[in-house]
């Protein structure tokens, strides 16, 4: 497997020559010591290509790749992403790290009532330390799982921002992972929105009609947020605000009960399932 | 939520006395110093009952509980086993830890060719160690996801043991996680298990014919066992070998790379919820 490293560049062309410096070439010049005429992956823009090194300043930190051609996406056609109720510092780390290789398109960490480590103290140094650090652990892991997007990662101290990143996100369906009896299967929340986005589309554009159903579901349909508590779960103003304010659809994973930090991989790893999105 | 424990008794009837000693009475009595008339759920033959503690022995760390009630069945009807390459030590426990809490029957540890840690090495005492300690990682959380049963750990330090253990799992189905190009997704790989087996039902028992075709498909299947391989992956021996002689369907999870560690937990996951397994 090709490392790959990740550039704030538009679209490549073959033929193209970028010059990779920062950590990225210090990574590939001190740590994976590539040689002239190897193969570099880039992920730029949300696509994938594939480069060969064509000079090396070891001095400089620094090495000029040159674009092949462009690979097929690894990406998920369906967007997912997670909004974590805060979690210990930890399992915060195990979460972005297995969420990003398993195909995140972003995370929220968000200060929970029942959160119990907290990023909202008031030594903002330490908290932008953190993030930084966090940030660094996605880039890493969406370069070893040759993502083609590196995930990205917010934090919502209070609801108004967790509204706000919402926003942002523009999500057709929003999954509140909830223990309550009363709570829908994730199989019978996911088909019943698979249906609706169908729906929709066949009503926007007649001439989707020839594409199958399978194909069409897992192509145009909008973002996935999946809401997981934080150890402590959820606090009953949290579920209200959730199902009544945002519109959440709470779901059950089933009876056996799940650590926070399994709940978001093993929800996240359903949905992509789903949507065709773990390899077809 | 209840504290859990697991007894290696037979059917227990509501009324019933069972005493705790032990390790999980000292767990009880000093660790979640349960008190009168507290709820503790029980663990026993595959089914989970409501306990009340009746009568406590701080002295001699033992626990009498009064049974209540069964409880309904918290276990997936099909059996999903976790067949690994050995990982290194702490990933061992990652996988077992979240395999268990996730619904998986039980663990075979192979010592497979590119194996980076090894097990079988001349101290048989610090083998036996390890084992013992990753059986009461897997008790624990068994007993903290609300298992019935208490999945099974075991070792294969050659290809004769693997089969040995194979038999004993009796799988309908052995899927082989793969990273090659000719892999079958695994949703097409389940898809056409759950067919095969529900046609196998109907041909053996027309009268299930009534039985909706959902519920069919997760009752009566027999064991699936997911081939995960170890950091540095399986060789092409290992490869054929599981292949031709298992029978073993290779199958991909899709373009991004997955950890060994993620790969176990996010494949078993979509088993699950494939078989409607994951709360419906």
């Amino acid at each position: 497997m090709n490392p790959r490293v990740f550039l704030e560049v538009d679209h490549l062309s073959p033929g193209e020559r970028v010059k990779v410096g920062g950590e990225d070439g210090h990574h590939l010049v001190r740590v994976l010591r590539v040689g002239p005429l190897e193969s570099v992956a880039i992920g730029a823009a949300g696509r994938g290509y594939l480069t060969q090194v064509e000079s090396i300043d070891a001095k400089a930190g620094t090495v000029t790749l040159r674009v092949q051609n462009e690979l097929s996406s690894h990406e998920a056609k369906l967007k997912v992403y997670l909004l974590q109720g805060m979690p210990k510092a930890e399992k915060t780390e195990f979460i972005i790290q297995h969420g990003t290789e398993l195909g995140l398109n972003g995370f929220l960490l968000y200060q929970s009532n029942r959160a119990v480590a907290r990023l909202d103290g008031k030594d903002a140094k330490k908290q932008t330390a953190k993030l930084v650090r966090w940030e660094r652990v996605i880039r890493e892991a969406a370069g070893q799982s040759q993502r083609d997007v590196v995930p990205t990662l917010a934090y919502a101290a209070s609801w108004s921002e967790l509204e706000k990143w919402l926003t942002g996100v523009a999500p057709g369906l929003i999954l509140f992972l909830d223990e309550e009896e009363q709570a829908l299967s994730l199989k019978a929340a996911l088909t019943s929105y698979a249906e609706d986005a169908l729906a929709e589309q066949f009503s926007q554009n007649a001439s989707a009609v020839n594409a199958s159903a399978e194909e069409e579901s897992d192509g145009s349909v909008r973002p996935v947020v999946l809401c997981i508590g934080p150890e402590g779960g959820w606090d009953d103003n949290e579920r209200q605000s959730f199902i009544q304010r945002l519109g959440a659809v709470p779901v059950t994973l089933g009876p056996r009960i799940l650590r926070t930090e399994t709940a978001g991989l093993v929800g996240a790893a359903a949905v992509f399932y789903h949507f065709h999105a773990l390899g077809g």
